[in-house]
């Protein structure tokens, strides 16, 4: 396979779309993000990276407090809304309804259905944007969305993102932890 | 919408599939993994969680390189089998053919259609996890899977993960960055 060096730049092939939720001077904002996974088992944690100028950033360091929430196919206009303007010029408080779970300082939007609050475990500087690690104190999801008492991906319909596109799901390849049994066979 | 609390656990929507490549003593190896992603544009870094226990570990401290390696739906017999099995026990030096770029410690998948070159930037004990935070010194793609020089996940054909299951990339939802005009205009 004929490979070509295209240089050093940010690549991943397809990543979660999520809107970090932060107060900012006391209110709810929240800003969309792609760069986001989950960073630890035990205990749990999740990581975002931010832009340092961000709003965001500034409700963070502030509280030591943000939430990852998932929103759904259905909530892309709001989503990409969260994206496109900054709090700093704009009020995001009220494009999705906010509520609180444990910590007071991690707003959490109603209609995304999953929602992940995070203290910040540590945060790392990496230069343009700073590497939250939040450990996850409390997931809510919504009673829609769950399978025997689980998320269920099929029911959340998440969406994706990738090279300036939002797509959805795609159709299941194969299981995990199960397929590569037929290699160990060859 | 009821939302319902289900306790702290690590969770993230849908990720992206990559293969940890890292040289272990001297050996190239091959871990399967979803928690990675980009964690900072300038300059470019990406991030992984490995198990501190993982044999790929202990060739990213040995090292301080690793790579990331995207592969293909059709490659998920052998990108699971690299997640069933530890290098400890079976050598997974020979399910790809491995080269090496700008780092001669860093294998690169050949069969895997994207290939992310790292050294380690800064890693963060989070617990039963390491997150390994890596500047992208190179990447290498199939010439196959570009489109006007760019990765285009259409050709790619990624494979994702959520749930113990590996998926495909849907259908696009919207376009980025634009979608959200729309509720500008409410």
């Amino acid at each position: 396979m004929e490979k070509i060096p295209l240089g050093p730049m940010p690549y991943m092939s397809v990543m979660p779309t999520v809107l970090v939720g932060a107060n900012v001077k006391g209110k709810p904002n929240y800003m969309t993000a792609a760069w986001a996974t989950v960073a630890c088992m035990a205990p749990p944690m999740v990581c975002v990276a931010v832009n340092k100028g961000r709003y965001t950033a500034q409700g963070i360091e502030e509280n030591r407090t943000f939430s990852l929430n998932i929103p759904s196919v259905n909530q892309v206009i709001e989503t990409d809304y969260c994206g496109l303007v900054s709090g700093a010029h704009e009020d995001k408080s009220l494009v999705f309804r906010s509520f609180f779970g444990k910590l007071k300082t991690a707003p959490l939007a109603e209609e995304c259905p999953v929602n992940i609050e995070c203290t910040v475990f540590q945060s790392v500087d990496c230069g343009s944007h700073e590497l939250y690690i939040g450990e996850v104190v409390e997931i809510h999801a919504a009673a829609s969305c769950l399978t025997d008492g689980k998320p269920d991906i099929g029911k959340i319909n998440p969406l994706l993102y990738a090279q300036y596109t939002y797509f959805g799901v795609g159709k299941p390849v194969d299981r995990a932890f199960f397929a590569g049994k037929k290699y160990m066979r060859k």
